[in-house]
């Protein structure tokens, strides 16, 4: 059985910015249970879900003003998780306090750090400019998937899987028969993975969304910052057509796809997914297409990934994959994965030598 | 975690009187699974509810006069799970008998003893006569919740949580504020929580009930006999009346809120709850009132306990409550339950030297 | 708690003929996940339902003439499981195989053989003629079980739960009056378990569908080949009707009722029936009746099984079944089962020294 372990000492995004408001949020991120809210002056602020008197859940309870009055018997807790009113008594216990996690928006996302609040450098988290960048828009989502992390690392660090598995959307033969280069920076901690298709077929997916009648060159540049941030760097142009020699490419359609992969529990996960363009940003049509699409996509991502993780559950231990060239951006992100688990705070190297 | 020990050699309350009558009643107690009906001459009667020959569910099967023919091949059962007919042949196995439980009628309760059967002792029984008392009249229902035992006690041992569970209902503010005296009696095992409050807003629940329209001194003082009895004697009355010296009290209203709180599985409890009343006896419409309002109560417990019970299943070992005043009586209440299951036959005390 | 060992290296029923055809048919046979399908010259094939690469499974994917693409990244299997094409590369690795079957059509049921390969003999498997020959017409079905295998297996070899659970369908109260006998023939391995009443009543299963409106004899012969084959011929004649001396018997109705009982996992069990008879052949109405009278006796099993499923499922261990007369057919089936379980590949004689 492929490990569950989680990576600890960590940025995950906990959120879309979009979905930290007013209203108490509850997220549970490596088995954690969180409570997100946005304060008065538009800070997020992550606590531990669970009172200190009985564990009734912060994220069912009332918000008065930036506090939070547990709904259970009223124990109040502020932005810092400092315990600042109980029932029935002046005096509040000295270790009354839930833990805050520190949380960062960036880029549109709400990261949490999950590990030893002393070791979170807001600096170490990857950035993904252009999902609210000036002239690019975006559209996103997110999926529940009732499968382990590490299903949809696989996925996604190998998309040969599009040309079976998303047919008719986003997948032509040419992606599975297309060899991929991978490359892994170790100090950066980042795995590459680039496919360059020359004189292919346009998908629905770009075709209708850049009005691109006929064949196309396509790239598919992959950029991974475990155990997190995934980035495809798309770009589709009409085949012959190359950027300029100063690096600027106006003739081409760039979409900057993004998934944050975030473990909810040791068998499923948060599958954030976004779409930047830098195309018909005003095109609300094209905006709703893209949504539309690429969230079936994602569903027939989560189908395939639940139907392995109901595989993993029913076997017997002992079954061996096979990996073939495909899959060396995969396996180059395990074993980055199993080199962080092994630094993180009270984890050791995972038993199977494994990450996901 | 909280333990989940159950403790044996005691009186539980397995059904309302008139839930018992002539079909067959599947209820679990402490694990065990019971099936109970009512004899022709009015007895209430509790068997084992698993056929001695292959499992079958006696709730399962055809009741015929005062005996249970197995719904599968016919094994037939007395009152006393005595088998005296088996399919095919004349000779019935010396050993083919279902336990029979002890089951005493008592205040419109079933209470059934789970243990040892030579040490049933029906006077053991705590007493709550104006359940079926003259000049009294009582609502009551039954809630399945799906949290462990422990959790309902603590609830009711602190009703602080009126006043952020049930505002609207039965809370009010003052009830929070109010301080609570707790006394135990350790010789007769009752644990007793007093809260008087005086001058305070009349809740919804009272307010419509009673018809007073003013505000009120209110009284909650409860009595737990442990592990199974719970009661609440309210007194509800305009500020300022007092009882007469000769302890009579005809210008207050009373209700005697009363719960049986019974463990069905580890993590599963019967939620039977009964109000009684010394006043508006008649008023069918006071009685729908109340009745709805009451239930309306027990499921905002249900669903808090439940999600206690969801946290606590997710969670990690080591957890520490933070207990403060409002919790002495549930405090109190653990330490005999811990007492009586250290007792009990069987069983030690609970590892964490808990018993909730 | 009843074993739930599996008992592998033998051949067992995984699908009705018609079950399998063109599409993927995805049916697990003691906890092995087992994709079927039937090639273009009309041969049942069956492979391991996972595919080598990253555990898709192969039931959820696309068949291309008698090969299979895996659905998820295009891994593509011949009929004997050999991998044929993996993507984006010519070389196929070597060990790229996915286990084949040994699988048998047979008297219209497919037959899987679950062990080691090299032991499968088609000899062994079996027979139940009249399922698909001249002079007979068959109606069947496939009910799933939420049961362990062994409590169908006891079900099926006392019949005189007919007259508790089937009561108006198929049983009246002189089966479970009436004695049985039980032989064993341990060099076969067969269980013969034989009940022959004389003027009895005729349940509305055969008064419906043979038109006999008086009292008749009714044999229940029944013959189980374990683990997986269970014949109960059934000879119903007007009282007083005899087999003429050469053995042909023309004025009795003859059934050939036919469970197979296959373990899908430690829990669930297929629960294959049919039911062949040699009069009113042609009749379209008779074959309706008793298709739908016993897909209800089907049904009454399963609720009632699924019952003692869950008894057992709750109950602690240490519970002592109490055994009689009625049976002593089960009781052997057991002896039979468990001396199979202690010879099969792997396995050593069950615990608790029984089978079911």
């Amino acid at each position: 059985m492929m490990s569950t372990g989680f990576i600890r000492d960590q940025w995950y995004v906990a959120a879309h910015a979009h979905e930290v408001g007013e209203d108490l949020l509850a997220r549970t991120v490596l088995g954690e249970p969180i409570v997100l809210y946005r304060t008065a002056d538009g800070t997020p602020v992550g606590l531990a879900d669970r009172c200190v008197h009985r564990r009734f859940p912060l994220s069912l309870s009332q918000r008065v003003d930036d506090r939070i009055v547990c709904g259970y018997h009223g124990f109040t807790y502020d932005r810092t998780g400092a315990c600042v009113a109980v029932p029935g008594q002046r005096r509040i216990p000295r270790t009354a306090r839930v833990p805050a996690y520190p949380v960062v928006e960036r880029d549109s996302l709400v990261w949490v750090w999950i590990g030893e609040p002393d070791r979170a450098d807001p600096a170490a988290i990857p950035r993904a400019p252009w999902l609210d960048a000036p002239g690019w828009t975006t559209v996103r989502g997110l999926e529940p998937l009732a499968a382990r992390y590490g299903l949809l690392v696989d996925n996604l660090l190998d998309l040969s899987h599009e040309t079976y598995l998303h047919a008719g959307y986003i997948g032509t033969p040419e992606v599975a028969e297309t060899p991929i280069t991978t490359e892994v920076d170790d100090d950066a901690r980042v795995v590459h993975v680039r496919r360059r298709m020359k004189d292919v077929a346009c998908p629905p997916f770009y075709a209708r969304s850049t009005g691109i009648t006929g064949r196309i060159d396509r790239w598919q540049d992959i950029e991974f910052h475990p155990p997190c941030l995934y980035l495809l760097h798309a770009r589709i142009a009409p085949t012959g057509v190359e950027p300029a020699p100063d690096g600027t490419d106006p003739h081409a359609f760039h979409a900057e796809i993004v998934y944050a992969i975030t473990p909810e529990t040791q068998t499923s996960t948060h599958d954030f997914w976004l779409v930047a363009r830098d195309f018909a940003t005003d095109d609300a049509e094209v905006s709703r297409f893209l949504a539309e699409s690429n969230r079936t996509v994602v569903l027939q991502d989560v189908a395939a990934l639940n139907a392995l993780e109901r595989v993993i559950a029913a076997e017997p231990p002992g079954f061996q994959e096979l990996s073939i060239n495909i899959d060396t951006g995969g396996l180059a992100a395990r074993r980055l994965l199993n080199a962080m688990a092994s630094e993180a705070s009270g984890a050791g190297p995972l038993p199977d030598g494994r990450s996901g």
